[in-house]
């Protein structure tokens, strides 16, 4: 009790002295503030190449937070979804190594456990890049459930690739275990799984109260957990997974973040891409990319999703999306890199 | 900046509201209002015999659950703590099984994989039971690391069995791998791994300001990732387990806890346990603990480090500590149930 009212008074005060800073400095610096939403591909922490230990996925962390830290030094509020593709295609081998002597672990938990152990890598390697430039900020990483409509079409038509790659000679046995296996042009035989749209982040309070506490949040990793809410309102796993910048663009909305970016391997978006007629974009509103997705000039497995996420971060009202490299995020943030894209 | 100052206009009024309620019920309900924190032990979840399937983890959570909804809708502030060794020796088990095809991971990412995952299935097996008892509380799972000292005497000489059971006849080759393998009297061969003490808890204002805001709190599963802080503050992983009652004792001190919880397989603490002259307690004294740990009343593996994390908690300046069984949990708050450990 004591406790209680110690703290509501220590809290008062500081949102008194908040919104009498915010107030003497508007116009100049806190205008700039922004809510910002930085979506990691799984990539920022599994090399390709790389033979994905532990400490490589630290030593690639590092280096991709660079450009958080910064943004973090010119004040904005920072909320990091990050992808879980490599980790969970481990885990997955894992689970199917050990069948015989362990019962396998659905998608959901497999989620969960990447959200766990991929936001205490970047929780600790945030952290410490936020210490060595003399940053006081808590770094808080929130395991994240994301509804999904069970009736969602993928779920009757699943197409999203996971975990390791199989031979001709071992799609009947591994369809016998109920799984659905489909040719992934050119590099063998993999599992589909559904991919749901996601529809609300269950934990969207929370995250923007710590964001109001001047946290750093890491949330919805892997797409977040996919569940799906019953007519009494309790919740229950899905067996599926969620596209990471469709879940990004959705909490961005929930939150009202004033920007998404969405990291990924290239500095601008392209059409035509890797073709002599190859052509990269400054700027692309939201019905150029809609004309360019119904062209087909972004691929399905890659930037398609996050064409599709940026369209519709701006059709729920959102200001602008950036896509870009991992590399050029700092200057995105100031408007010098990378493909906005806005209504 | 619309949201931030938005927010805080609205968090102030919650704050005059709350404080005006604080204030007004006072000596009525309000003062029996309590922090607590309750350890659950890792068999909450899977229980003895059975497969360990994660339906079976769910439904074995969901009964475990009954007490802490009582606490909550009684208007307690709650954080959960829970164990992991079952969960960590499954993943310890699958790391092994395909460690020909995928890098294992060290022991501190398997703590975040499990807090992960345990944390997703014990926060929304908590939601649907408050759902259900109408009441609207948001369940927040945070990853939280835990410092320790990499000088700890345990880091020379780790004791923690952890992972599964080997034979006689694979000691040598395990050993190769740079485990200490020792005997664990009567049940075989088995890793051991060091369980330095716990000394801080990196997140801790993050779950201070949660509770504050009235969310339920999930944390320092499986006893804390456990990290070392170097000279310069910055967080590095440590390959050591954390014992799980050490870490919820710390915790409870931290955040200024009324009450710590430890719930096991008994309803009350006895000395010469399952002899003839076994005797419970209703209540027990730091002094008579101490005196009994001496005797050698409560065994390494079990009792002994509840009642250490017990002593510990009451010489940080915590009030008491309840050692009871799940099913006497709501009542051992009440003080009609379980071992009361005080000063």
């Amino acid at each position: 009790m004591i406790y209680l009212e110690f703290a509501a008074v220590e809290q008062a005060a500081a949102i008194a002295a908040g919104l009498f800073a915010s107030l003497n400095k508007r116009g100049t610096t806190m205008k700039e503030r922004k809510t910002i939403v930085v979506a990691l591909g799984g990539n920022a922490i599994i090399e390709e190449g790389t033979e994905g230990t532990i400490t490589q996925q630290f030593a690639n962390t590092r280096k991709s937070l660079t450009a958080i830290v910064d943004m973090i030094a010119q004040g904005h509020r920072v909320v990091l979804t990050h992808g879980n593709g490599p980790q969970a295609g481990v885990h997955l081998i894992r689970n199917e190594a050990a069948s015989s002597q362990v019962p396998p672990s659905p998608l959901g938990v497999i989620v969960a456990d990447t959200q766990g152990s991929m936001g205490y890598m970047i929780a600790q390697s945030l952290a410490n890049a936020l210490n060595k430039a003399g940053l006081r900020k808590e770094v808080v990483t929130l395991i994240t459930q994301v509804v999904v409509d069970p009736q969602d079409p993928s779920m009757l038509n699943p197409t999203k690739y996971v975990g390791p790659f199989y031979r001709a000679e071992q799609v009947e046995q591994l369809s016998a275990r109920g799984w659905i296996i489909k040719e992934d042009p050119g590099r063998g035989y993999r599992r589909v799984v559904p991919s749901p749209l996601p529809l609300d982040v269950v934990e969207k309070e929370t995250i923007r109260d710590l964001l109001r506490d001047g946290k750093i949040v890491i949330a919805a990793g892997g797409g977040g957990v996919p569940v799906c809410r019953e007519k009494d309102g309790s919740l229950e796993g899905v067996d599926a997974v969620i596209d990471k910048d469709r879940a990004s663009a959705l909490l961005a909305s929930l939150i009202a973040a004033d920007q998404l970016i969405i990291l990924t391997g290239v500095e601008k978006v392209a059409i035509n891409f890797k073709k002599p007629d190859q052509r990269f974009f400054d700027r692309l509103s939201v019905t150029e990319c809609e004309r360019f997705l119904a062209e087909g000039q972004f691929p399905r497995g890659s930037m398609g999703p996050k064409i599709e996420a940026a369209c519709d971060f701006v059709k729920r009202g959102g200001a602008e999306v950036i896509i870009t490299s991992m590399e050029n995020a700092s200057l995105a943030v100031e408007g010098r890199a990378g493909t906005v894209i806005s209504a």
